[in-house]
């Protein structure tokens, strides 16, 4: 088995029996990128992990492709890309932990007041706090990492409502009217794109927060911007922005009720390591004929 | 019984049948502290709560007066100020869950880059993140918010150290060696004053964290900047400084690795009425002449 593998140490230094591995240039920057090349010959799978754009469109399109694993969570953009018959695995898992521990750090800084204090700079009034009893976290995109962020908020006396792709519409406006913070962890998909508008954040009560660590464009930026300048919304903590990365000067920075993070919410120092000790594991289920479990089917 | 109480809505509207309430100026401003005077006559108790130091000293010396109780978890400076025979009732019930979740924000941020993000404003490089997973939390202090904090955290495979006044030098040394976070929570008395300095630091790993919840004076301000001076501490998060209120200007102030919160850990939105409903349930049960539960015994 031939498999094409992102340059980095972690991977480079994998002993995977029965495989032979090449490599191509992997999280390089913008310039990096105009030079970057995939190694000549046919591979029967790919491990997709900080891979140039233009690198995956020719990789997917070697004959003898068979599987793709991507080690990101999200699986946008694979659906116009990948041919028909080749398998696609994501690493959900090796993410879900991170994200909900982030999205918990992020539901209680802004009821501790954190993220105005990290900003302001100066010993002042407290402003509005609060704890996580009893407040209403409606969590849109239940899944692996709803599911621990549950578990998670349980001993804070949180009180946990998930919704998904299941969900009714009337349940779904029933949720946001309660919501006192609002958690986007949705797949970004043409039914997704942009979901959070104007009509949404009408719905929710004044003064609850609004959360994205799902995609940016799930939220409509200017819309957005209309309820924090309202007043209508709390705050906002954003892991994921449209556009992205968000520009200097962009009216979402620099606002006492917002934090904006840059697309971190499930990286970790380890993370590197965690991802090529997923990839082997994978890559060992393949070579013995097994099927991995994280198969993503369907609409994508 | 005849009980001095705060001047704050929350408590002038309490119904506390065979009590006459009086009341004394709360919660003022500096310049308002000169003129500020207590109500003539003898009381049976004293309810604390925002007291100007000046009109505490006044109170406490009124010959009929039988107990105080003090809204506040900490209890410095009552020692010096209460006469003997007075009963000194606490309300660490108040604080408890705020404390123990605001420690829980502290930790989770600073692991998640949050205290870092909302200080640089850009989308810059992810830097040093990690979550609670297999981190060892040593929490000096460890009582009521310790043992709420150890619940919150379970979930997030925290491994948490608790030190009480019951370890021993070599279990603490142990502890401090061992610790990715160190918690303040300890009370402040003559044997805990400064009891952070640089030896402590210095038996902590690098990059670890500090985060203080007690009271700003268990750490020894001009160690703790020679620790994140010299990098070997990773950062710290301080609800309590000193000096407190921290001044403009003080060197604590604008680092990316440093949060500061302005003495608010328990506090939360409905903390007056909170504070108003417990002082009631504790009058109610003298009047009765029942024993509330939180009285304060020996040292303190």
């Amino acid at each position: 088995m031939r498999v094409l593998m992102p340059d980095r140490p972690e991977f480079r230094t994998l002993t995977l029996p029965g495989v032979e591995t090449v490599f191509y240039p992997s999280f390089v920057s913008r310039d990096e990128r105009q030079s970057a090349v995939l190694p000549a010959g046919d591979v029967d799978g790919l491990v997709a992990w900080g891979m140039p754009r233009t690198l995956r469109r020719e990789a997917v399109q070697r004959p003898g492709l068979k599987w793709v694993l991507t080690l990101t969570a999200g699986i946008d953009g694979w659906k116009a890309d990948l041919p028909e018959g080749v398998a696609l695995y994501n690493a959900h898992e090796l993410h879900d932990a991170a994200v909900a521990q982030h999205a918990a750090a992020a539901l209680l800084s802004s009821g501790r007041g954190l993220i105005r204090f990290a900003q302001t700079r100066s010993w002042g009034k407290p402003g509005s706090l609060w704890t996580l009893k009893g407040r209403r976290v409606v969590v849109w995109g239940y899944g692996h990492i709803g599911r621990e962020l549950a578990t998670l908020l349980a001993p804070f006396g949180a009180e946990l409502i998930g919704l998904n792709s299941r969900s009714t519409p009337a349940e779904i406006d029933d949720a946001l009217r309660q919501a006192d913070d609002l958690v986007l962890l949705l797949p970004l998909t043409a039914q997704t794109r942009f979901i959070v508008g104007q009509e949404v954040l009408g719905k929710l009560r004044a003064g609850s927060w609004l959360h994205n660590f799902g995609r940016g464009e799930l939220v409509d930026t200017a819309a957005l911007l209309a309820a924090l300048d309202s007043g209508h919304l709390g705050g906002a903590v954003l892991d994921v922005t449209d556009p992205e990365p968000l520009p200097e000067g962009h009216p979402l920075w620099g606002r006492e009720n917002v934090l904006i993070t840059p697309h971190i919410a499930s990286t970790t120092d380890d993370m590197s390591a965690r991802a090529a000790g997923y990839a082997a594991e994978v890559i060992g289920q393949l070579t013995r004929g097994q099927e991995p479990k994280n198969r993503v089917r369907g609409e994508y």
